[in-house]
C-alpha cells in the first residue's frame, strides 16, 4: 500500500458546548496544522499516488472555506461541537467529495482511502480515516 | 475511524542485559516523549473521541509512576529489559487498565484501541498497539 | 552566555484592524506554541540558569490569563492589534514583571534577558527579546 | 503489535517525465528524510523488535547506494519516475531483501511488516507498506 | 527587538568542487527548508514587524528563481560552490534587494536586519545574518 | 555572519543535588538531542563555514565520551550538578579544545564562536554560547 501526505493549516475561532470542555466553552481559537494522506494500492502510469501539487491545491481549497472564520457562525456546524476530531471528518469528507467530482483527475478515483489529521498544538492532535 | 493523540514525556535511567545492546548494557538513561492515541469508531454525544484534558491527565498519571526513576530498581521490571518497545506496551497496558476502571468515564469504555509511541531520540522511536 | 527555554501553548480568538490583514480582519483564532528563553551570564550555586519546573509554572501562569479567550474582549488590548509579535512582547513583559516580583526566587533577579517566541503555525512565528 | 522506527536521510538529484510534474520535469533534487518502521507481533528473547543499532545500519546501507547521486543516471531506474512514493518502495524492498538474507539475524525473519516513509519537505511525504 | 519568521522550501540539484566534499562532489540534490527572519526595533502603526502574508510572498518569489533547478547550470553561481551557507547569503541578499526596492512597502525600509536559515536535513542547517 | 549547525544525541543517567530539583534528585536519565552551531564572519576558500561531515564527526566524538553513561560516576563531574545548561558548556568547551587542536583543520581556527544547545524534551532545552 502506498500513501502521499500533504500539509497545510487554518486558523479559526469557535466555542464548545458541554461541561466536559471546561474553559473551552468560551470563545477561543486554534491553528490547525492539517495533514491529508491519500492511499492507493498501486501507483499510476506516472508512478505516483497523486500529484503532490494538485493534492495540495485541493486541501488548500477545502481549508479556505474554513480559514479565518468563527465556526460558531457557520450554518454547516449549527448545533454541533467543532472538535478537532469532528473537523478532521469534515475536511476528509469535503476532500472525498472533490475527489469523487474529479478534482484529482481520473487517477484520483483509484484512491482507496484518506486520512486527515489536525494538529491543534505540539501536544494534541486528532485524525479521521475513511475509505474512498 | 477517529483517533485523538496526546503527548507527554518521562526521564528515566536503566540498563540492558544482552550482548546485542553493546554500550547500552551500562547504566544510562532516556527522555521518552510519549504519544498516546485513543481510537473510536464513532464520536460520543459531545462530538469527541475522548476529552483531551482527561486523556492528558491519565497519560501523565501513568508516566508519573515511572518518571525520574532508575527502572532497574523497579520490581515490576525485574528480569526484563525495559526497551523502548517494551515500555510502550507497559504504558499502553496501564492506560488500558485505567480506562477499564472508568478513568475516562463511561465513554472511555467505547474506545476501540490504543497506540502508545515512545520517541527515544530524533532518530528512533517505538510503538505498541492494542485493542481495548 | 547560558540560556534555558521552556515551551507551552495557548488557544485564543481575535481579529485585526487594518487592510493589510485581509481575511484576518474577521474573527478567527490561533494556537500559539510559546517558547520562553531565560538568559544568564553565569550559572547559580545549583549550576542552573533557572529551575525548569519553576520557569514552566511561571510561563503557564502568564498564558493562563490569555488562554481560551477572545482577546478582542480583553480591556488590556483595547485599540491595539494582538498580532503574534505584539503578543510575544505582552508575554515577555508579564514574565519580566513576575521575575522582578520574585517569582523565580532571588536567582531570578540575576537573569540578564528574556526572549519569547510565539509559533502561530508550522510556517510562521514571531519573537520579542528584552533585557531584564 | 509492536514496531520500531529509525530515521536517516539521503540527498539525490533526479527529474521526472510527464506533464503532470510541471517544473519538476527539470533536473532538480531532494533531501529525503527516511523513516523505516519494523513491525512484529511479539518481542524476541531480548525483549525487542529489532536492535535499533542494527536496524539503523541496514537502513544506512540501503540509502548509501542512492545518496549523493543523480538517479537519472542509475540503470536500476531507467524508464521510471523516481517519485517519492516509488523511492519509498525501492527502499522498503531493498531492506526486505537484506532482512531475508539475514542482515538482522534470525530474529529479523520474525518481522511481520515494514513501512518506509520519505519526507521530501516539511509539507509533503510518502510511504510504502509491505509484508515481510 | 522584534522579529517575524516565515518558512518555505526549494528543491535543487548541484555538485561541489573540492576534496573536502567527498561524495558531494557528484551531482546530487537537496530540499532546503528555508526560514527568513525579519527584525525590527519597534512595531509599525498596525502593530506588526511586517505582514506575514507579504513576507511569505517575497520569500516565495526569491526561492522560485532557484526552485526545481540544477544550480550548476545557473550563470549566477559560475565558479562557486553553492553550499548551504552560501545559498543562505544569496537568499538573504536577494530578499534585501527586494525590500530596498519597496517590496514590503515603506514599513519594510524600517527593518533592521534579516536572518536566513536553510535546513538541508533533520541534522544539518546553515544561516546567514545581515543588516538592512 | 554565517553559521552551520549539526545535530546528534546522547543518552545518559544522572541525579541532582539540591531541593530545587524535587524528584530529579533521584537517579534518572535523559536523551539530549544536541545542536552545535559554528559561527564565522566570512566563508573559506571552499565557500563554507566548516565541512558539515567533519563538524558532525567532532560533535559525535565529544558526545561519545558521555553517551550511555551514568554521569554521577564520571570524575570530571564530581561535586557538580550536570544540569542541561552545565552539560551544554561542557560539550561546547570540549569542542572548542578540539578545534584549537586542529580537529577542523586550519579553517577551524577562523571560527568566531560556538553555540551548543541540548534539548532534554519536546518542551525544554538549554544553550551555552562562547567565543573561539
Amino acid at each position: 500500500m502506498f500513501s502521499v501526505t500533504v500539509r497545510d493549516h487554518m486558523m479559526i475561532a469557535h466555542s464548545f458546548e458541554g461541561e466536559v470542555f471546561g474553559p473551552a466553552q468560551q470563545l477561543h481559537g486554534a491553528t490547525y496544522v492539517v495533514d491529508a494522506t491519500f492511499r492507493r494500492a498501486e501507483l499510476d502510469a506516472d508512478n505516483i499516488v497523486v500529484d503532490i501539487g494538485r493534492a495540495s491545491e485541493e486541501l488548500h481549497a477545502v481549508l479556505a472555506e474554513l480559514n479565518y472564520r468563527n465556526l460558531d457562525d457557520d450554518d454547516a456546524f449549527a448545533g454541533m461541537n467543532t472538535s478537532t476530531e469532528a473537523l478532521a471528518k469534515i475536511v476528509a469528507d469535503r476532500l472525498a467529495e472533490r475527489i469523487a467530482a474529479g478534482a484529482l483527475g481520473d487517477g484520483g478515483r483509484e484512491l482507496d482511502g484518506l486520512v486527515v489529521t489536525l494538529h491543534e498544538s505540539h501536544i494534541a492532535w486528532a485524525s479521521y480515516e475513511r475509505r474512498l
